[in-house]
């Protein structure tokens, strides 16, 4: 396992998050990276999830988000963009010629962009309207945009093992999209999407990183009062 | 004007979207970042906004969007994947220096990850809400996700020109997120943001890409029955 307190890279991680965000804060998908291609990395334990942060880290990260990325002088916020960063050191995450690499990073902002989206809105709209009467009726329409865009990434998927001809951190971070779908039966529907997530979140160094968050949060649960 | 077409890169667009819709469709990001270095591109037009594209385009833009960025045999999708390849052309638009990199590409993220899912979650709602009872109090329940994080950008960017020591693509991408906010009290309330916004469309690149997205529009303007 990676995580190791004297390596050249640095992550923040929360240092606890409560149950319902456990396993799904966003340092999953560097961790994951750095997983696939045995990249030693330390972790540097923050406030959490709802605590302001001090301004020094907001230096780093404006929102006072996790995960940022150190290394060498170089600091980096927001996973998509560690993640190319990650990608361009190791093939096995990033293709290197120009067409393939083109294409998994294109993917990588179509997980971002063009799906998370449509799915978080969803989560918003679920989350500030809870125990609203109006709720139902909003989610129902909003729903249909998520619908949509999984039906045509369904359909690019097609019976393909990957999005491309193999892994790439455009996969990686549509698993992470698809595996947080805040409906059950949004991703279910379409039997090939379910199978790639099932695929993705069953590779090792998937499970390893969610070891790695987890352990972090059960070694720092709060005691009762 | 950089549109010529006879150029090597080629960068697809609508023929024709409804007026709300003008000036705003994505592949205004990419006749910017083109425009900004007098880079030539041709355009291949599209049907509209609401109608299904062809299998063939859907192989290289999976949710029938636009634009796609071609050139040499490389094809891209996402305006935030063609904006690296780009700024990967000409330092005026992503610093060659890894650190000064990180942090524009970190910032381009930010506007498309951060700022912009919180205002298009607004704009959702509204847009699915229109003339339903519940439309106020859901935009009311999902404005502070927004607010919050514009309060925070404003914070972040002070008095500077631009969010790092010049314009780069990530100044780019957020002012066109900024400039498509869904309410027009959203941005003014952070007079620096406003500034900011009216710095970067004030840039004679960004006057350009507009009148060429327009332009397009305006011939292809369909002839009322």
């Amino acid at each position: 396992m990676p995580v190791y307190p004297n390596a050249e890279i640095e992550v923040t991680a929360f240092k606890w998050v409560p149950p319902f965000a456990q396993g799904f804060v966003k340092d999953m998908r560097v961790r994951w990276a750095l997983e696939e291609i045995g990249q030693p990395y330390s972790e540097r334990l923050i406030g959490g999830l709802f605590e302001e942060q001090p301004q020094e880290y907001l230096m780093d990260q404006p929102f006072g988000q996790v995960p940022v990325y150190k290394e060498n002088g170089l600091s980096l916020f927001e996973s998509g963009s560690i993640l190319i960063h990650i990608g361009d050191k190791d093939e096995r995450l990033l293709p290197r010629d120009a067409a393939g690499r083109g294409r998994a990073i294109s993917w990588m902002f179509a997980a971002l962009n063009s799906v998370e989206p449509t799915l978080s809105a969803l989560m918003l709209v679920g989350h500030a309207g809870a125990e609203k009467d109006w709720a139902n009726e909003a989610k129902d329409a909003v729903r249909p945009f998520a619908e949509k865009r999984l039906e045509m990434l369904s359909r690019a998927l097609g019976d393909r093992e990957w999005l491309e001809d193999r892994f790439t951190i455009g996969d990686l971070v549509m698993v992470d999209v698809l595996r947080t779908a805040p409906e059950d039966e949004l991703v279910p529907v379409h039997p090939n999407l379910a199978a790639y997530v099932e695929r993705g979140t069953s590779r090792p160094a998937f499970v390893a990183a969610m070891a790695a968050q987890l352990g972090v949060f059960e070694r720092n649960e709060p005691v009762a009062a």
